[in-house]
């Protein structure tokens, strides 16, 4: 369901030392009825599998070295959730309502992979959590 | 959107010290389209403020006094997401699909204050982060 912002929760990215290992509770937990899938992003330097959930998505973050964001993260903090991502049906009008509050964002609006636009949120603003907000393409 | 396994997230737990200062931000990012309900749980020693965000919501916890679960979370960890919580239409049946994983449950089921039925499983299961089950009354 997805209220009258058009605004819902995307996906949760976790980071795993290893998506074989915490793959089988979220199969067992989620139920996906469909194959999950899994992408090398070499750029970034980490696998990812998306495990579907209602509307929104699990995102496993497994590093392919340690010297990678998700690599640091995991040798600093453990494995546990790396960010939230909202998406969001106009980031700019987003971006604009958020600045009212002070809120510390992490890059300018930006295109991903996907063609989708983005912007992380420092975890300052956010009561602790890195928060993504997302804008699909033609939307 | 709800798949055809009816599994959704049915909330993000986000522990902060103060709700007051964390609530500019998740109102201006969701959009909530109601006014935020707050409610003090005093035997779980939290003030809760629930943010709605498609059929999902983002429940902001502040402690009520330091010894409390969520006051000894900020102490150990500082502000950040505390759990998530997927809602499941068979509790009883994610349990056993789960146990075949070796998933390890912090409690037996139990029902909670609105009559739910809930289990949380240890984060060591799941690649870190603390998961909650929810079956909902009557479903």
């Amino acid at each position: 369901m997805i209220g009258s912002s058009g605004i819902s929760i995307d996906h949760l990215g976790i980071a795993v030392a290893s998506i074989e290992e915490a793959l089988p509770f979220y199969r067992a937990a989620l139920l996906p009825n469909e194959p999950i899938e899994r992408e090398v992003v070499a750029h970034e330097g980490v696998t990812v599998a998306m495990v579907p959930v209602g509307g929104s998505r699990v995102e496993l973050l497994e590093p392919l070295h340690a010297d990678s964001v998700i690599g640091r993260f995991l040798a600093k903090r453990g494995p546990g959730l790396h960010h939230v991502a909202f998406r969001v049906p106009d980031l700019a009008a987003a971006i604009e309502r958020m600045k009212f509050t002070g809120a510390r964002l992490l890059n300018e609006p930006r295109t991903g992979a996907g063609g989708h636009l983005y912007v992380f949120v420092h975890p300052a603003s956010t009561g602790g959590v890195l928060i993504e907000l997302i804008q699909e393409q033609g939307s």
